[in-house]
């Protein structure tokens, strides 16, 4: 069977998350029912990360194996139109071989977080940022950030229910720039590493929120990380500004597409 | 009784429009209904542009008369507490003159819109930006717009039920800026008036939009202004990516607040 990556974006709103549940509705459960209106099911597809309730994609990775040799492109429009109206596009899909897989063979996760700093609530934007009334202080956030970059052991800022056989991760990079956004000044994260914790970007951002006020010095975030108990976490912040923006593979299954780094 | 400019983004889609009507959903009535649980009413607001169905506002402008005399930022707090979960914010309120009026005072008026050029269903973006499939070239599109800059008889790009006693206006400014906006490659319009006609800047860019596929020259668009007719114009695009984006007066209400211009 050929085996197909496909490079998903989606709004987490609507959804309990990636994954397939049996009474709710997730983005995993919308795309195995598309592939079922091209071929027959069911259909069990893998994907790069498991995103958690409300968390957005722009370029979420999975892949599914199919009876026919679709063409990419077709087979991306027709997924596409069998989607309608639910907030999932293919943006792209490409022909692999019958051994690559969608998480295993992915060397690295990109997230992007969107904070937004304003007193009135976002019209526009709301659903798709996290949204904080006052103005952060950026240059000790990422202060803090620098003890974070590196190998560590991230007990602290891992979910107690994160199934991951090892708290020890090297996280490649934490990020935070100033944007002016089209509902006003965000601090956007960039993110990078092989894999991530349970909700560890989440609590990340939301003990570096209490940096941005002054609550929490940079030093603060030294000493969470080294007490290496969940306890020490700041506040877990919400999932609406999170988006998985990339995800690397040793070859690029989409390589003709554009780079997925936006408003960087 | 004390008269307040007030400072109004909006997301249009779940609203008739601007204007108020007695059965339906309209941004004017959202804000007298909170301005009524403020003080009793009835409250009868003017704005600066009365918005169509399904097009957004950066910076509405509107005046209110009120009993008592607010502090300008805590009526700005109360109306957003009583506006929520309607995606209408109040970004800011000022105390003005008895004889100024958020309509007849007004200079100019700016808008903003937001074309998307990519294949895929927007999903972040639904609503928010009118999407077209294939790239456009924005040179001949811009060469078009300039036979539009001036003082002209708008009768081509003007509703056939708009009631505004001349289609003569003159256009300052229609600039189109190509954007790496967060769904994709945008065209972003930039247009400039004292006042515009029904229709007029969707009748432009709908028409510009023909422009960029090839189907149109830009001095298609030169002879459609030179005929005076309505039947002369290209398609009116679709509402949901108009915006609202600016109001001008002699003296700005708001001049402690930041530029209303985004992504530019």
């Amino acid at each position: 069977m050929p085996r197909f990556a496909l490079h998903i974006e989606y709004h987490g709103a609507p959804f309990v998350g990636w994954q397939r549940q049996t009474d709710q509705p997730s983005v995993q459960g919308a795309i195995e029912a598309a592939l079922a209106r091209l071929e027959p099911g069911p259909h069990n597809i893998a994907a790069a990360g498991r995103t958690d309730a409300g968390v957005h994609a722009i370029a979420q990775v999975a892949h599914c194996d199919l009876e026919k040799d679709w063409d990419p492109f077709r087979l991306s429009q027709a997924l596409n139109y069998h989607l309608k109206p639910q907030p999932v596009a293919i943006r792209a899909a490409a022909r692999v071989g019958d051994d690559w897989h969608a998480r295993f063979s992915a060397r690295e996760r990109r997230y992007v977080f969107r904070l937004l700093m304003r007193r009135a609530p976002a019209t526009h934007d709301a659903g798709l940022v996290w949204q904080v009334p006052q103005q952060l202080d950026p240059e000790p956030m990422r202060q803090a950030a620098q003890y974070l970059i590196g190998k560590h052991d991230f007990t602290t800022f891992r979910s107690t229910i994160c199934q991951a056989a090892s708290p020890v991760k090297t996280l490649d990079e934490l990020s935070i720039t100033e944007v002016e956004g089209w509902s006003g000044p965000e601090l956007r994260f960039f993110l990078r590493a092989r894999s991530f914790l349970h909700n560890q970007v989440r609590s990340f951002v939301g003990t570096l929120e209490r940096v941005g006020t002054g609550s929490w010095t940079p030093e603060d975030v030294r000493d969470a990380l080294a007490a290496r108990t969940r306890a020490a976490c700041g506040p877990v912040c919400p999932p609406q500004g999170l988006y998985l923006a990339g995800v690397g593979y040793p070859d690029d299954p989409f390589a003709d597409q554009p780079a997925n780094r936006p408003g960087s």
